[in-house]
């Protein structure tokens, strides 16, 4: 058994070099490849997804799997997990045609350059064509793979694996019925914040070396890793060892870039701290998106957005821009990167009014995918949704259905992973304070060791090992997700900022 | 025919995606790769180039050349080069074993890490044992290859092909009669150049741009190209339409960041000028290491360093660089520029030495394929042959046998390539200057669009169509290449510089 472990293992190794190759060429597109580039590397890409399609959906793969579905490792072995992980991934992988992996590569790469001429030339029009062509493809893939409530369960399913859209629903009817009020009561309230210090000129050198210094604090690995410039900011990895993000910085805003960075550097410290037995296999990345989002959130907000998060670091930051902040007191500075208002813009959201946006998405999707709503018809009904949620009509498509990449490079089914990662990242987070109550005390010294430390043991080392719900089981008792933690949360912190 | 040479075409294209794949990832490991990725991307590297050498050997590529070998395409048109090139590079690739092309990818790319510290470290020691394993998976590749003559033309043809150790050694004789005298008499003239100019304190900045600057000039086109920095430039292209250089910039050495600019965007031209009708197919490049350094070499050394070129271009420059420049005449700088004077490093020597440091290195690699050179005894051997041809001996081994990259990345038998382009680049230009005798006056009003249109049409347009001997018979009429235009060129100049 060992032996076929051995070969099995070996034939995974190299499927994942193909895949990570992938990616590497999907970073280099978004990141630094000229204009030019953009269509051979949509094909170079389906090619390698193709051939990676082809390694993995071979007979003898499916054999070794069956022949090792006996075997007698332990059940939380990482044998046993790579086993079980590859039996899930080559089930649905079989479910696929080479045809239809290949043309969803190649359109996908394309989808993300199109996208980003859409965006500049500020016309939802010229992104109208690949991206019915996107939600054609990921309704044949949906299909393929077989639903048994709806379809968008198919697409869920491959972000946050075993989650169904009845699930989601259920947290986000509880999320909702927290937030909608709150938000509602904030609008009502006399108190305004003043967050006008954070649309200062802000020189984007001196941003982006803040956001390292940030980053190298929260513990992230720069000779394991980097940061670079894109239109949206991403996190990616081609090896535990190289892990990489991305971030984009405005002048005028403060907050985007340096929140941004801190996001995906959550990210990268789940993606960097995989325990190296797991390296080169497909176990060794975050097991879902969810899980994933719930640590880049936690470090954006819980951690970055927190008092004592400044308390530590708000003198440093005004050394870094006397002339903008020094008047600026740590306590204005605080509510001001907490301010809560409707707007159009999702990555820059507030932590109250964020979720807001994942429900127009997850919505939206949802339309498409059952066909209920033509994509020429998406810049309306996207601006009915955010008039809806947020009371706001996008003034042109970049502050609405143009902002975010997603859709463009095939991903649908991933937004609603946002909200879930929120919840999840205070049902995580109360267990380390429990576990650790002087966490705040620590941050307020600067120190995030500790945290991290609690994060790489309970969540990180696992990679794909373990799912979703089995880590929340694991780490809280709890057997469900559940948004009442999440809630608390915002509460007791908007509450606080806005006297309610 | 036609649906069989698509079918090949097809094939081929997808391997070619395959190649380019890895030529990303080297890219990346040189530019961008933090250090810590460096163990997965060797397999990564070795994965990819075992799946195209696999896809490439198969029979049925054997089969569909066998038949397409009595197609009626005219000799001279794409689809019967590509059946000839094709069929060239099938049946050397069918003689290695996946094994020895995995092993070697591996090697080559750790090799270039290793290098890199080594050459931080100011220690061959470090870099000794894969040098002495790339060395011998060189003389396995030799050997799987197969020789006539001697195993160095085995590795030659890798980089030269149809070119032999004899013919190579017919024009490095013609080259040593004629320069070796005149170094010596240079070096016995009283007249001193001074090229102290070069050697003040150039902001590292205001270098890349006024490099940005030229690479415009002689016609880079950054829409499908970039330029990034690396410890040791080179061009790489991942299609016609995503051509990358990468220049290194010291503060000090004004010639080494230009120069070594424009002999890349020589490289660069090339490549980006290839024919869009070949682009994805193995055609789509540079057919051979001394065509490609013909045009590298012509740009930094006859263009680059010619008196026209700064006629125009001095003054920029001087408004780049008021604080160094201002007070240093047109013909001081000139001159400092083309000094000749024996030195250590082979990418900073002037062109009357440089084809010296090739001899050292061409001579050192036949001996060690031929196993009458040890590795470890490596270093003497290159101090001992610099000492002959330069009368030098270096000071330490980043200033003698590790300065360059390309051994440690498995390149043996490129280096002769480099002399080979000095000659073909006058055998070339002569002949440009015949159907264009005024293009010394264009440079000097900064137009470089004709030589390079003439160069477009004659050579770059082709790609891999013909070899570097055909080439020389299409554009001079002569049946052979040959160091007196070049000799000419060098004598000519250099004796106006030296009063010789």
């Amino acid at each position: 058994m060992q032996e076929k472990f051995d070969t099995l293992k070996s034939k995974l190794v190299q499927i994942q070099n193909v895949n990570v190759s992938s990616a590497l060429l999907n970073w280099d597109q978004q990141v630094y490849m000229p204009p030019g580039g953009a269509a051979a590397r949509a094909e170079q890409i389906a090619t390698l997804d193709k051939i990676a399609h082809e390694m993995f959906t071979t007979d003898e793969i499916g054999e070794l799997l069956s022949e090792l579905s006996d075997a007698d490792f332990d059940v939380n072995s990482d044998e046993a997990c790579l086993i079980r992980v590859a039996r899930r991934d080559y089930d649905k992988a079989r479910k696929l045609s080479p045809e239809l992996v290949t043309e969803m590569s190649r359109t996908f790469s394309l989808g993300q350059r199109i996208w980003e001429q859409a965006r500049e030339a500020k016309s939802f029009a010229q992104f109208r064509e690949i991206l019915t062509k996107i939600v054609d493809l990921n309704i044949q893939k949906a299909e393929a793979f077989g639903y048994e409530d709806c379809i968008y369960d198919s697409l869920l399913d491959e972000y946050e694996p075993d989650m169904k859209t009845v699930d989601l629903n259920r947290v986000f009817d509880q999320l909702k019925a927290g937030l909608v009020p709150l938000v509602r009561a904030i609008a009502d309230q006399d108190k305004r914040v003043d967050a006008s210090c954070l649309q200062q000129d802000f020189d984007e050198t001196v941003q982006w070396d803040f956001g390292i210094v940030a980053l190298k604090a929260i513990g992230f690995d720069f000779e394991r890793g980097r940061q670079d410039r894109s239109v949206h900011p991403f996190t990616t990895s081609f090896s535990i060892h190289d892990v990489r993000v991305t971030t984009r910085i405005f002048k005028d805003m403060f907050s985007s870039g340096f929140f941004g960075t801190l996001h995906e550097g959550g990210h990268a410290l789940y993606e960097q701290n995989v325990s190296p037995e797991l390296e080169g296999t497909l176990l060794a990345s975050g097991t879902s998106l969810g899980v994933h989002e719930s640590q880049s959130r936690l470090w954006e907000n819980v951690v970055g957005r927190s008092r004592p998060f400044w308390q530590y670091y708000y003198r440093q930051l005004q050394d870094f821009f006397p002339g903008q902040l020094q008047a600026v007191s740590l306590n204005e500075f605080f509510r001001a990167i907490n301010k809560v208002q409707p707007s159009f813009i999702r990555v820059e959201a507030d932590e109250v009014t964020y979720n807001l946006h994942i429900f127009v998405r997850f919505e939206l999707e949802q339309a498409l995918v059952s066909q209920k709503l033509k994509v020429a018809d998406l810049p309306d009904a996207w601006n009915a949704k955010m008039d809806e949620y947020l009371g706001l009509t996008p003034t042109d498509d970049t502050l609405g259905v143009l902002q975010d990449v997603h859709w463009s490079s095939g991903l649908i089914g991933y937004f609603p992973t946002y909200a879930l990662g929120n919840v999840l990242s205070l049902q995580f987070y109360n267990q380390s304070l429990k576990d650790i109550p002087e966490l705040p005390e620590q941050f307020a010294r600067g120190e995030f060791g500790p945290l991290l430390e609690w994060f790489k043991e309970k969540i990180h080392r696992h990679g794909r090992k373990f799912t979703a719900n089995e880590l929340v089981e694991r780490l809280t008792g709890s057997p469900s997700i559940e948004a009442a933690p999440y809630l608390n949360y915002i509460q007791r912190k908007f509450s606080e900022i806005y006297d309610l």
